[in-house]
């Protein structure tokens, strides 16, 4: 006998009605139409041959992306924070020291996630707005002689991009692997993972690479897969276990968990684009339409975060002027004309607004679209003396 | 000076072009025509004061597809493994013992995502096709005095579907948690979460709900909330932690990761269909079309691994006929005909087809496509001593 159904969560909804927004925030950023498009189609098996080319193609351009030749090379079926967390989780053994080197919220998040893994977690800390000098790194690493480095490539909180050159071979002279965060730059920012001798990095499926969220790009190089191949104990993370990930999109095709293949219909797509348009003209177009905004912005008496030389072309940090509600100045934009800006996270909670021009919302337009109405419509915001300098 | 950039993987693709399938295997099974619109719906920001308020709409409705009042019940940013995987990972605790009762695969699985916690594992077992009584769960709980037992409704590996009457009283009785998989059963079979004193479940956004593979539905009762929250140490999974979870799902909306918004723009859509259609009438519909399909397959002489009673409406398994190549039929299945149809897993690979009817899926034209093809074209492939009996 069973009883009678509950009526009392039965919602009566409408069918679907969310607005087309622009989204300049620090993500979720717009997806290019026709990855909105591939991701409707009708799903394929997992395991449908046609399904295991797809996942090849994703690998392989995965590579070009990141201009890696890492086998272990795939989209994890999480978000970001997910791919973050499989960068750790195989990787670690308990005891292990882990050295965070943190200029932003996602440092701090990195250390957070490597406690749950049993390392021994120690950390270096710079304000957020700035990087790490390689004299710095390289006493942080004499003195706690790591197994590994982790750091963030391009920190979505402050917009800061961290200059690599020399820090791979500091690693590999310490005999310490190197963890980066890519999330903002993937796509957008010139990266070079094997040329930087990174270990293991991970990314997100929006902002350069234009797919919704939903998917980690994750890779891992030969010295970390050896590290990962010496555990003494199975991965403490089964969902992330790349060692039986591996036998799913490696050749032996063993089912791991039922694939989210209509993200990697989007992903293919995206990752598609990307090549067609090749990485130094994506890189160039994110670049030559940052300084669009930032050289609008200094024009509007803005000031901007970050120091010229260390400023991401995804992500921007601007400060909001004195006296300027910048949340309520959000919601305005929001509200009134469907665009999003980011605010500030952690320590630069309400000082800064974040505006993100990242993979296909990278656009002269949507630069312009965006000055325009910070100069018309912000010195309504602003205090009476402001008014005369945000509209000069 | 960067590096110049490798092109040896910018492999040139074409775009997107998979075919149309009709998805009839263990899953992923077709998502409904309206939920793919959905999916591909402009992204809005995951911290928009319209995504908050669709959060809560999915919500509600998961706890209606569940017939579950729980405060904790949300779409992990996962797909089911995910979901199943954050149901031990927040409240086990290192040296609990979880008693898994095993009848398939996916309580192999549970048994080995458990150990991963520290959990100290007992598992009793059955053969794959049937199902636990309630004196042997009770013996088993007096015995190993569990603080969990992890078992599973619909055993998609088997197509065996648990009886639940009267274990959640056992399970209170012996002060244990009591822990179910429900991916084959949510929205095809009756379910009562509450009324059956479920403490811990977890399901997929495909199969039974009609919305491609990626989101891992989970709910946590109120008893498994008080031993989450009574834990001496963090979640050994930072992605799946509900207690920082529930700062972004509840009232705080704290950010903790960016979340897959389109998925969850399918997932909103998807209940909304199960909402109107009504629980009842979903599952006799699933009922109706299971019983078409089983008389259909004996008609045709095959024989159904499951004796009637312990049948899943959603998942059926069939045996092959001795000297048929299964594997070569499904493919021919796939190739000629664009319909998917599952092998066995594990003790009954190479022994059984599982033919899924799920969500959108279980229409009595599917069945009678597929009972046709069975008829006219499975001759073809079995001894000519058999031909007969197969087109009896």
């Amino acid at each position: 006998m069973l009883p009678s159904v509950n009526a009392s969560h039965r919602k009566v909804l409408s069918p679907i009605n969310t607005p087309s927004r622009l989204l300049l925030g620090p993500g979720p950023s717009n997806a290019h139409p026709t990855v909105l498009e591939a991701l409707s189609r009708t799903p394929i098996g997992h395991l449908d041959p046609l399904y295991v080319q797809l996942m090849g193609e994703v690998q392989e351009l995965l590579r070009y992306a990141w201009q890696t030749d890492n086998r272990l090379t795939i989209p994890m079926s999480g978000t970001g924070s997910a791919a973050m967390e499989a960068t750790l989780a195989n990787t670690i053994e308990p005891g292990d020291t882990v050295l965070v080197a943190i200029k932003g919220y996602f440092g701090l998040r990195l250390a957070d996630m490597a406690s749950r893994y049993r390392a021994k977690v120690v950390t270096i800390e710079k304000p957020w707005g700035e990087a790490f000098s390689l004299a710095e790194l390289e006493h942080a690493l004499a003195t706690h002689k790591p197994a590994i480095l982790a750091m963030v490539h391009a920190e979505t909180s402050s917009g800061v991009c961290q200059p690599m050159e020399g820090i791979g071979d500091l690693c590999r002279a310490h005999d310490c692997l190197l963890l980066l965060d890519t999330v903002t730059s993937l796509g957008g920012v010139p990266l070079f993972l094997d040329e930087w001798k990174v270990d293991l990095a991970y990314s997100c499926s929006q902002k350069g690479l234009s797919c919704p969220p939903g998917l980690g790009p994750f890779t891992m190089g030969p010295r970390a897969e050896a590290k990962m191949t010496a555990r003494s104990s199975k991965v403490p993370n089964w969902y992330l276990d790349v060692t039986l990930l591996n036998q799913y999109w490696g050749s032996d095709r063993v089912y791991h968990h039922t694939a989210p293949v209509n993200m990697n219909f989007g992903m293919r797509e995206a990752l598609r684009l990307l090549a067609e348009e090749g990485l130094e003209a994506a890189w160039a177009r994110h670049r030559s339409n940052a300084e669009r905004l930032w050289a609008g912005l200094e024009r509007l008496g803005l000031q901007l975060h970050v120091p010229e030389a260390l400023r991401l072309p995804t992500l921007t940090t601007v400060r909001i002027p004195e006296g300027v509600d910048g949340k309520a100045f959000s919601l305005h934009l929001l509200n009134k004309h469907g665009i999003e800006m980011g605010g500030g996270l952690g320590e630069l909670a309400g000082k800064v607004w974040r505006i993100g021009l990242m993979g296909y919302n990278s656009q002269p337009a949507n630069v312009d679209r965006l000055l325009n109405l910070l100069e018309t419509e912000l010195p309504a915001f602003a205090p009476a003396g402001l008014s005369a300098v945000v509209a000069a």
